[in-house]
């Protein structure tokens, strides 16, 4: 990717430091999502710390990372430095050399043992360590054309997948534990040029799908309800989708059906009012109230979607008196569901653009009610 | 697992507390591997907090997590309690049945935000915050023996995996990428039983294992270094292991072999100095001044090694100035190398167990230089 996509979010993050805060427009970023983001350089958990001052940028990495960074970060300007165990105080030296009386760091992703530590270390130089959060996540949440691209991509490997899954006979099918089946997507994925998989995926079969994030099992695929809830990464961006299938007979099925039927409309009722200007909590209690007006209301205890991009879960989360306001080439899921103790459950999830009028959906995959034969 | 495992967990956190800390005994835990490791209840990412005090136990968990957190829990006396968007403000309507005025949370476990509304609502009821580190991380340290069983099972499947390579002919890697071949070692992971990779597979060639922590791309693997670094997940435990390889003909064999075997003989020097009562910085010792002496110190940036257990990161570092003194049934990596810029890099790690005279090494995958042909 080139350089002009990072100088326009550096440019931008320092615009909306201006806005925040007049007296300082510097910034210490540690979360390696929002390094990535800004610089091109990505590498989860290496405890890398990027500095922005005055017009200098200051990438602070370890050994382990030290010609990765060189090697990847997009910004010529960019200065990579090597700290050895302590990068604060690296840090401090550095900041010794510009006259900031304040300096802020992202508060919400420094431990508060780390903030002790180097507000100590600033204090020393008469400077004060100030918290400043949200910053760069809501830089992230609207997403630029390449960033779509990867999304979407990784939106068609989960779609193969799924066709690829749902091909499968029901006799097949009760051959795979619920970890098996989790594997065999896994693979697939990656047989489809996905790095991995954004997550573990879930399969959860009859009751044990009533647990919104269940951990597959060991045990045997048996008739009947297998959700499925799975998503890709390809170049560090996310998919997520969830489907809710049958596996041959079930003697349940009127009552799934019902439920199933309840939660495909309240999903069409919700992607029908998604477009920018609506509230995240409007648009969730779009699917909520029609939930409610069915009458399973306690059964749907989770919001109703929330960002995708460089993370799976990011901003914005829509959910009940969430006040963010979608705006255009957002990406969010949309998946309500219903979930019964004791019997089952069932979730419909899509990941979409937000449009100016409407919204463009991700997926081809089918949501009229796939029964395996 | 039975519940005397976790019992004899929180017993012995107790005890540390009241060491650390004879003012009050309770703790705010709020990392997913230690809720799991203290109540047999995992999620990653999941938002949970586990509070201890007096004799009480609470799990706070979100609407998604509440069913499977009542299920996987092994404790009988421990609480389930589901909170609403705010963990923080669900504890402090707990805590003010307790009249503990001072109130321990894991400070590097906590965001500097959180940390700050968390104080504030206790200082609402005249409690304080203060934070307590590194507790249930100590105890983690030293395995027992259900800890070591499942670590020693996710390290028989790497050295199948391992196996499975370098059986291919060098003509057949040659047709994969290096992602390719880190997706292969992903799948043949799994399908040995393993839940999935502790770590994205590092694999690298040529020059480009000089960068300990690369990323495969996706170019063709050519003849010459292969530099494989992988590890497995079994039942929520780790396992780690690097072996550098030669794929066909290599130009620069004399210039590589040399610092193979430099490589190798600081590996076998550190395995056979450990032991329980050397420091970690002792150990660490003697693979750097075996390097150093062939005139590679500043080649090797890193540390020795690092504990491995539900996280593949963990305590104890093995570096240089660490002072932590080696204790029987620790588990940790002994993985010495050396990285030219350009040229290449070697790496060796095992995983073993700390004994009291010597370790035991989990892997039987050969460090004889394998040459495909």
């Amino acid at each position: 990717m080139v350089e002009k996509y990072y100088k326009s979010r550096i440019y931008k993050l320092k615009k909306e430091l201006e806005n925040k805060n007049s007296s300082s427009s510097n910034l210490i970023i540690l979360k390696d999502e929002n390094i990535f983001y800004l610089t091109g350089f990505y590498a989860k958990d290496s405890e890398s710390l990027l500095l922005l001052i005055d017009n200098d940028l200051y990438l602070l990495v370890n050994f382990i990372y030290l010609e990765q960074a060189k090697k990847t970060v997009r910004l010529n300007d960019l200065k990579v430095i090597q700290y050895n165990k302590n990068k604060y105080k690296k840090l401090a030296e550095i900041l010794i050399d510009y006259n900031e009386k304040t300096i802020g760091v992202d508060g919400q992703n420094i431990n508060h043992e780390d903030f002790k530590k180097l507000a100590k270390y600033l204090s020393n130089q008469n400077k004060k360590l100030i918290s400043v959060i949200d910053t760069v996540e809501n830089l992230r949440v609207v997403k630029d054309d390449i960033e779509l691209y990867k999304i979407e991509k990784a939106c068609s490997i989960v779609d193969k997948v799924f066709n690829y899954i749902i091909n499968f006979k029901s006799s097949v099918l009760n051959d795979f534990t619920e970890i098996e089946l989790a594997n065999e997507i896994k693979s697939k994925m990656i047989s489809f040029d996905a790095e991995g998989s954004s997550f573990d995926p879930v399969v959860a079969n009859n009751e044990y799908s009533s647990l919104p994030h269940y951990l597959p099992s060991r045990k045997k695929i048996g008739n009947g309800i297998i959700l499925l809830d799975f998503g890709a990464r390809f170049d560090n961006y996310c998919s997520d989708m969830t489907r809710t299938i049958i596996n041959g007979e079930y003697k349940n099925y009127s009552r799934f059906k019902k439920i199933y039927d309840i939660v495909l409309e309240a999903q069409n009722i919700s992607l029908d009012n998604c477009r920018e200007g609506i509230t995240c909590a409007d648009l969730d209690s779009k699917a909520r109230n029609f939930i409610k007006s069915k009458g399973y209301g306690r059964n749907f205890g989770h919001g109703l979607g929330h960002g995708v991009g460089i993370e799976v879960h990011e901003k914005p989360r829509i959910g009940v008196s969430e006040k963010t306001i979608l705006k255009e080439n957002m990406v969010i899921t949309i998946e309500p569901g219903i979930y019964i103790e004791n019997f089952g459950g069932v979730r419909i999830e899509d990941l979409v653009i937000v449009k100016k009028n409407s919204i463009k959906n991700l997926y081809k995959s089918s949501k009229i009610l796939i029964e395996l034969e």
